[in-house]
């Protein structure tokens, strides 16, 4: 597929991998069996040695990079497709790279929008809360399926840095790299405090029915809409709004009533009409709460360093100036923790202007960093 | 009345103002009568120069300081009681103080929750969209009414400074001291962006009905309980917030649902909840687009400092390190522009962590500021 476009992996295809053997989650309940959707980038080696996990984050799914012709998106190219490809800096002629939908997404996964074998009807809140921790169990298996022992890197950003962690301590073992770009080791109460609103805004929506919607032929649309409106503010640094719209209006005059006059709330509420137009309002919920509940450090008394202790990979940490969701801040807080246990450490704080949504950005610098680090990935 | 408590202006009643005469509005419109509500504190001297405005922000008032047993707040102490009364910062021995309830407000003065003379209905969503400089004319017109040519001094937090700022602009005549705390020469593109979504919240709860919900017998209190809890995290700084709540659970253990997990959520909800069972969420629309559109500069150009130019009071500007909401850097933008003008400024940047609410706290540090200037003044 590989060439299709120049340093495109080109038209991918989604796959599939079925687990029937049950999983424990972390709150205590059980996943009879689930399913996973999946792509992959370039080539396996022989001793499944050049295998990379993407992971995603909160809004993301599998197809990371290419085009697809899948119903639920078609045509788009995959979120991190300028960074993973032939001759790009995750370079798939070296690298095996797979995305997976996390357990409870909407885009084929089981997860809320799909259906319970208990009961032949669709979960909605029935899905059982996960954690990052299960995620990563789920991603285990997976990575059993496709014959990886031990990954080459798992990489993420947001979210996903924070699954990237979370492999380095459930299974230490089963990969050599963590890249960790824009995360955190826990959610601070101003991060919980965001995620509560926008939860709220869909819990409250009366088109929610308690996360049985789909029965009744509607959805949440407003809820979700105020949830992405409000998750926007919180991607994007200050100086970059000023930037792009400050208070330029949208019609050249002010309206004195409700309609838009500032350019920035068209922009939001165009992001927001977008986005509860194709994401489900379940998944917005429950993945909100993994972000909530991440804290590896719950189990020790809140002593980073005694949490990470059993890592043992190598750590790429990277981390953008303007980033207010999750600071460089945060990142240096992983980094310290990391080498008081004597792991080999890169850092990268990146000057970028794009705030936490920096992490998928085509930045020369931060690429730069990435390209370098797994160009030095030893197979 | 300044002996029921000490320190305190004791049991207060809210007084009528009522102006016959047509209000021009700044959106071209005409407002053909109106009411406002205030209070009074201390007495007017002779000269009527020791009269000093007290003017509110989002969700204020005119019960600026003792107690009522007004229905609508019955026993609550006034919103600024730490800073005015006998022997205060803001000493009422001295001072003649008013709060007044601004035009749109929904304590009484003229706004949506008030009856249209015009069609013997309530305003609802009819009510005029009014601004900053609306306000500080029809405060002008309450002025001629007390007998007061010029204020001592105006003063107030937040949107309470814009008018603080705005009467310097609009009557430099009329007023010998500005003082403006925690406050903005505008609002930055993030600012207009969670105003957004807040209205977005009320305007797309289905018990809004487009403005006219009291018709209905209802209110969107999900939807202004989802603008409180937003605008809860932008008045408290991140420090303050980790400082108070960290990741600290509400019931001792993670529970794996919706319901309340962090004490964070908790807070949040109820703070929503109480909030959206008194406040009106017309005013709340309607003083969001008023902070939105307030913006000395855009008859300037953009230039602050011609803007400014026909200010002649004396400035105290104070700012708080922990204000995300409008930090320092903002008010410094208010202070230079002043000084290029040449007008006589003294700045306070106090050290505090309680973030844009710091304004009405009852700081130490602050209060002494505040005092020392008012001390100072010569009536």
């Amino acid at each position: 597929m590989n060439d299709v476009l120049p340093g495109s992996v080109g038209l991918v295809r989604p796959q599939t991998f079925h687990s029937a053997a049950p999983l424990p989650l972390k709150s205590g309940a059980v996943l009879p069996e689930f399913t996973l959707v999946y792509e992959t980038y370039g080539m396996l080696n022989a001793d499944a040695s050049n295998a990379v996990l993407v992971c995603h984050a909160l809004s993301g799914n599998h197809h990371v990079a290419g085009y697809t012709d899948a119903a639920d998106q078609e045509g788009t190219l995959g979120w991190w497709d300028n960074l993973v490809g032939p001759g790009k800096p995750l370079d798939t002629n070296k690298f095996f790279v797979v995305g997976v939908n996390n357990l409870g997404g909407c885009y084929g996964s089981s997860g809320p929008n799909t259906v319970n074998q208990k009961t032949g009807k669709l979960y909605g809140a029935d899905f059982p809360v996960v954690t990052v921790e299960d995620w990563v169990n789920s991603q285990a298996r997976l990575a059993d399926h496709l014959g990886v022992q031990s990954w080459a890197a798992v990489v993420g950003g947001s979210l996903g840095g924070m699954q990237a962690l979370q492999w380095t301590l459930s299974y230490p073992e089963r990969l050599q790299h963590a890249v960790i770009v824009a995360s955190a080791p826990k959610l601070t109460a101003q991060n919980i405090a965001f995620n509560e609103v926008a939860r709220q805004a869909i819990l409250t929506d009366p088109e929610f029915y308690g996360g049985h919607y789909y029965e009744q032929g509607v959805v949440p649309a407003r809820g979700l809409k105020l949830a992405r409106m409000l998750g926007h503010i919180t991607y994007l640094s200050d100086d970059q709004m000023a930037e792009k719209f400050g208070r330029s209006l949208k019609d050249g005059a002010l309206k004195y009533s409700y309609e838009t006059d500032f350019q920035i709330e068209s922009y939001l509420r165009y992001q927001g009409e977008k986005f509860s137009g194709y994401f489900d309002a379940n998944t917005y919920l429950l993945t909100t709460k993994a972000l909530d509940y991440f804290d590896p450090a719950e189990s020790t008394g809140g002593n980073l360093d005694a949490a990470l202790a059993s890592a043992q990979a190598d750590f790429l940490l990277v981390a953008f100036t303007t980033d207010w969701r999750f600071s460089p801040e945060r990142s240096r807080e992983i980094m310290t923790a990391l080498v008081h246990n004597g792991r080999r450490v890169s850092y990268a704080e990146i000057d970028s202007v794009h705030g936490h949504d920096s992490f998928l950005m085509d930045d020369a610098q931060y690429h730069a960093v990435l390209r370098t680090y797994f160009e030095e990935v030893v197979l």
